[in-house]
């Protein structure tokens, strides 16, 4: 079947995908298991019960399962601010001069403002299910405590959130928004857990770091009564409900008759890329189809360009299970003048599994590029990105512009993860030419490398 | 036609409106005319070519055209960014217990954050076409100041905004929203024009008001070689443009199978009220249906309930001609905790005219009422509003819960007009119990009308 191509297209309800899908069924050489620091052993499903809820661990082993009902409920909720509009960048490519056709995904419709509501609604529902009394989790640049406060919000669940400090600071109108939603939060490292305060007893002036607001996070749902902890990104459960993302894609493309030569997603822990190629990356597994996956980095923060495949921690404290995954050690921390998210240390585990057997590319990215692609683009399509969404539009100007070059007619297909509302100081910073880059250095990284756990 | 009623409706690109509509050809009591507020007589179209561009000044005097052509690039560009949804408000109506139907059209899914860059893409498409220089504005809250340099920005047209200083203190990121689409920015009163030299004489530390603003802008349009001046409410030009919002949402119903016994929007200059209602009010111009039609304003800048109809100058420095307007004088300002916008001392003359003949109701609300309604939305609806559309959250939830108490199965119609991302402030306050209401005394409210102009 094929339409008319319109600037966006929207799937209608009954279109809306009823199952999500779980990459890992059709994964025949599976990510490496989780083991227990201690032994070494790998860790099953009813050892993260005290940690997560009961149906998320399920969903965190559960490698053979391919399609996943959503919960009717679930629907219904992401009704309400999906489906997502496929764009075609029809003025963006006009501005480029390119033969390429460019699409994107745009999540950022909802006031999360980015993609990270599909997987928070889906946690708070589970946690509700189990009748937790609260949750904990951390946040970065803020989109995920967002998205979670909003799902907390509307099923009346308690939620506290550990703020990396220096986006604490940063940011005010983030925290606001999340106490809007009625969340309460701290800045990480904070005084109120064991792993934050030895953490300022190091360096009382830190400013945090994922890994360490994690640790807390941890801490906190393990040692308060009907509590659990939930993770916005990195997880295998946050990939499968992240596939929406592709599969309203794939759906989307269809109908236009058009199916991606190359997907582009910018990747912190993954959760976005590894929702938008969910359904492509499944065609290139059981060769059907072969797509170009490129996952985009910040060049300040290259886990899979530059980190090594190995059992890592989760967090900096160093209370997590081991992951195998592209990792650039558990204390790493983006340098002062590194922007918005993308800044774990880690990669999800399928992802990074993707990547070391060659199904999907990477690259890095510095930021005044990021910016400068950004503000085009906004120029072009009415829509201010995120910053982290900003990495995927570089690297699809990019591709777009070899197009041009080769006079190849190439069709893109990029994730636009979320909106840039809240990191306009960083865009001030841009405007006014007093942004700078950071490319770590080898030496910069080693530390982090040799403090890896010996496995 | 009927069909299942979806959480939010879209309709396709076929469907949306090629015409605008002007409500003044279906009145058969005109707005009356404005006046040279030298010799007192009516002005002509051409009177405004210094300061409009020839299409929109025709546009503004045009009473009795019915339905204006939308040119073909203003239609592609609304495909970026339109259809807005039409959202059945399912969760908020549970969370009320009421029987009444509640919809609402949501405007803020563009960068701009507001349904401003409807008028906003066409004022700058007629700008290019007549080859103008640049364009000036005013912005209070930021939100049609951001919307121009949005449109600017995709046409490649120079744009000075004054920004009421208030609004330039303490939102520095709307500031950089604007400067990212490359506009200049000044707070106003500046040292940059006659108007605002003088203001700043008579009080250094003024606060600024909207009046003031457009004087300035005014000023800097009519001074500067191929340059002239746009407004992002209030004209009749504005209201034709934004007639897009009513004409969608009627369509939308119509696939419903409902129409609106109550149509609910924000007023401050009108913009947004005037194109939700458009074809509903004509519906009642006409004699074909009645619905009850509700304009909701702050209660500290009450220009319908409390205001005066008469001719008033539009801006604060006297240099505009004469509207017939509901009006609290041109001097007037709200008090300084007035937080957002809806801060105009007058309102668009179509709308006072049809309230004037008793074609709508106006009712004011108190602002931490208000927010509490917005809070409550957000965390029912997943959209944080602005605190403008928050009016008519607020009048809307109060008409549905009526309907509760009745057992009325009424069908509500609102308008949301934007997004609350850079209002954080605002809701900061709101959170931490700071907020205050701040209603005038008749005797504030009378300096204001003893300085109306004698006609």
């Amino acid at each position: 079947m094929s339409m008319k191509i319109p600037h966006r297209l929207y799937l209608s309800e009954d279109q809306m995908p009823k199952q999500w899908y779980s990459l890992r069924a059709d994964m025949k050489d599976k990510p490496d298991p989780m083991l227990n620091p201690g032994t070494l052993e790998p860790i099953g499903e009813e050892d993260l019960y005290p940690v997560f809820c009961e149906k998320l661990a399920h969903q965190e082993f559960d490698d053979v399962t391919r399609y996943v009902d959503i919960p009717e409920e679930i629907q219904e909720f992401y009704k309400m601010y999906r489906p997502s509009p496929l764009i075609r960048a029809f003025n963006l490519e006009k501005a480029l001069g390119t033969p390429a056709k460019i699409y994107y995904k745009f999540e950022g419709n909802n006031t999360s403002g980015s993609h990270k509501l599909n997987s928070a609604i889906a946690q708070a529902y589970y946690a509700k299910k189990q009748g937790l009394k609260g949750l904990t989790t951390e946040t970065g640049a803020g989109q995920w405590g967002t998205a979670l406060a909003e799902a907390c919000a509307f099923y009346n669940i308690p939620l506290t959130v550990f703020m990396v400090r220096v986006s604490y600071d940063q940011k005010p109108f983030r925290k606001i928004v999340m106490q809007t939603f009625g969340a309460d939060i701290f800045p990480s490292p904070s005084d109120t857990t064991n792993a934050g305060r030895a953490m300022l007893e190091a360096n009382p002036n830190s400013s945090g770091s994922l890994g360490g607001a994690i640790s807390e996070a941890i801490e906190k749902a393990v040692t308060t009564e009907g509590y659990r902890y939930v993770l916005g990104s990195v997880l295998n459960q946050v990939l499968l409900h992240q596939s929406i993302i592709g599969l309203e894609s794939k759906i989307a493309m269809e109908m236009l008759d058009e199916y991606p030569d190359i997907i582009v997603g910018c990747a912190g822990g993954g959760s976005n890329l590894g929702g938008l190629i969910a359904p492509f990356m499944q065609d290139k597994l059981l060769g059907k189809a072969s797509p170009r996956i490129i996952a985009v980095e910040p060049a300040s923060c290259p886990s899979l360009t530059r980190g090594r495949y190995a059992y890592d921690f989760c967090d900096t404290a160093k209370i997590t299970p081991l992951a195998k995954m592209y990792t650039l050690g558990s204390g790493f921390m983006p340098s002062q003048n590194h922007a918005g998210g993308l800044r774990y240390h880690g990669m999800s585990p399928i992802l990074s599994k993707l990547y070391h057997d060659g199904f999907m590319e990477a690259v890095s990215v510095e930021q005044t590029k990021v910016f400068e692609a950004a503000a085009f683009f906004a120029k072009q399509e009415t829509i201010l990105p995120a910053p982290e969404s900003a990495h995927a539009i570089r690297t699809a100007i990019d591709e777009a512009l070899k197009c041009k070059e080769t006079g190849e007619t190439k069709t893109i297909l990029f994730g636009l993860t979320g909106t840039g509302y809240f990191d306009m100081s960083a865009y001030g910073a841009y405007n006014e030419g007093t942004m700078t880059d950071y490319i770590p250095s080898d030496e910069d990284l080693a530390a982090g490398f040799a403090a890896l756990p010996q496995v």
